[in-house]
Parts: structure tokens; C-alpha cells; sequence
């Protein structure tokens, strides 16, 4: 039996999604999810520091689309302008096939206040990356805090919304309308 | 000796601050911080319910300055004008010589994550009561989310500038100043 091989942490990721859905989070251990999957807790802890950390590994990743998106942007570009190209970039994240992976993933942090906790903690980091990000491009404050917590606050109503039952647009549509919305609020025309 | 008198808690709030500031937060009990007023540690958890709470007990009255400012409000008002009236309200909870007790307050936050955590947590409950109040006003979704979100960016920029050392400015004129560059920004004029 071969056990390294490419896809191991998305194998132990669906695993461990699996598991807390169904049996819980607080009762799902690291090495069942490991033998889920045929493999050894050993392995487990190869891929992740402990099993929190597999619903949120994807952090990272999650900030460099962000930093990429702005990154990609014209030199003249505004801060919304910015902010408008990272939420792009990180639709990209997001294809229509994840979207019933992060429905599960959602509704096992939705049952933990430790595990909203940590969800609140990730999307605060994302927040001071971001404004860092703006600073150095040469954003001034306060506009670099505004437009990085805008950002996240349109990222996650527009998460919360594309993960909704029923919902059927790319997330970059629910970005698009919910970027929109927050233009026509802040500029007085709603 | 009179022990119970008005201003205990205030007494409590004050001695606490003082002794997590210069002697450690880990370090100070609430038996120490009863005793440094003359108090006994059953009269400081009549008042609060651990020391961490000492420094999150104006939580419901920073909410209630929220929804006194929107209800002020004229029925037609905006999202926007709103959260204006309810900065406003807001501001009148920080007076000027509130700011140094403001000061060490954060000082003391800052070094611990848990209380960082703590205080993530009290923004995001306040943003959530703000949305429930828009939309019970009939502001619909996303407006009410991204309104509310607005809000807590709003008032969390405008603390942290008006707590800076050498800042003089009121909190209300800061207020105004940061949710004018929202507008500004947003409405893509900046």
C-alpha cells in the first residue's frame, strides 16, 4: 500500500470535515480521522499542528489571493480599486465545486464558540495584512484601515450569502453586488 | 468604616486598571484589587464576575449608546445617517478626561490575546446588535450587515486615533472625520 502520495492533506481534510459533521468536533480525535483514510496519526501531524488547524489552514492561502489580486492592480490604482481586484483574486478561491465543503466546514465552526473564535481571529489577521499591504503602496491612514476591514466585510457577508441554501452565483457576482451595495451606502445613494 | 458607598465599582474599576497596568494582568487577583480599596474580594465579585470583566463591563452600555443614537433618529434616515447618529451617541460615552483611563485600558489589553480575543468578540457582538437594530428599523440585507460592520470600523479607528499619544481631538470630531473619509472612499471620490 503506497501512503505518501499527492493529495494526502485534501484526503485528511475531507476526512476530518466528514468526521465533525457527523459525529461532532469535540469527539472526532486526530488519529480517527487519520484511520478514516487508512492512515497514522503520525502522518496526521505531518500535515497539521492539531485538528483545529485543519479547518483553517487555508489561511495562508486565503492571504496571498488577497495580496496577489491587489499586487496585480495598476500602480494608480484607488483603494477601492484595490479592494475591488483582491476580492476578484480571491473568488478564485472559491469555484462553485468547494461550495457544499464549505457549507460543512461552516456549519461545524457555526456549533463552537472556540472555533468562531478562531474564525474571528483569522479574518482580523487578513484585516492587518491587508491595510499593511495598502500602507505600502502608499494608502495613508485612516483610509488603509478602512478599505482592509471593508475588504474583509465584503468578503465575509458575501461568503455567508454564497454559501446560503439556495444560492446559485459565483461568489465573485455575490462580491461584485455586495462591493456595489457598500458604494451606494457609504456614498449616500441608497 | 462605610463599605458600601456609590462609586464602589468605579472604585474597583479604577484600583484594577492601575495594578494590571504596573504590576501585570496574570499577576493581580481580585482579592488584591478589593484590598487595595479597603474592600474584601465578596464585595468585588458582587460587582463583577471575574477580573477580566473589569475591563469589559461597559460593554452593554457602549451597545445601549448605539441604539439610543439610532433611535433618535428621524424615521426616514439613511444606513449612513444612522451610523452617524449613533457615533454621535457614542462619542458622548468618552469624554476628555475619560481618555487616559482609555489609554491604559488598551495598554493592558494589548499585551494579552485572550483579552485581544475579548475585546474581537465584544466588537463583533456590538456589530451584530447594530445589524439586528437596522434591520429591525427595515434596512434589508446586505445594507444592515455592511451599515453595522461600517459602524464598529468606524468607531474602532476613530478609538485607537483618539487614544494616540498627543492626539487632542475629540472623539466625536475624529468620529466625524473617519466616517467622512469612509464616505469619501467608498463613494470613490478619494
Amino acid at each position: 500500500m503506497v501512503r505518501w502520495q499527492p493529495g494526502t492533506r485534501e484526503r485528511l481534510q475531507e476526512a476530518a470535515l466528514e468526521l465533525f459533521a457527523r459525529r461532532g468536533y469535540e469527539q472526532t480525535t486526530a488519529a480517527e480521522i487519520a484511520r478514516s483514510v487508512g492512515l497514522t496519526e503520525r502522518t496526521f501531524f505531518r500535515h497539521f499542528s492539531d485538528k483545529r488547524e485543519v479547518l483553517f489552514q487555508g489561511q495562508d492561502l486565503l492571504l496571498d489571493a488577497f495580496l496577489d489580486g491587489m499586487a496585480a492592480a495598476p500602480d494608480d490604482a484607488t483603494p477601492m480599486e484595490l479592494i475591488g481586484t483582491a476580492l476578484e483574486s480571491v473568488a478564485a478561491f472559491f469555484p462553485g465545486d468547494r461550495r457544499d465543503r464549505s457549507r460543512l466546514r461552516q456549519s461545524v465552526i457555526d456549533q463552537h464558540p472556540a472555533l468562531q473564535e478562531r474564525e474571528r481571529h483569522k479574518l482580523s489577521t487578513l484585516a492587518t495584512a491587508i491595510g499593511d499591504a495598502l500602507r505600502a503602496r502608499g494608502v495613508p491612514e485612516p483610509a488603509a484601515t478602512l478599505a482592509a476591514e471593508s475588504a474583509i466585510t465584503v468578503f465575509s457577508v458575501s461568503f455567508a450569502q454564497w454559501i446560503r441554501e439556495g444560492e446559485e452565483r459565483s461568489i465573485a457576482e455575490i462580491e461584485r453586488a455586495v462591493l456595489s451595495e457598500l458604494r451606494g451606502l457609504a456614498g449616500g445613494v441608497v
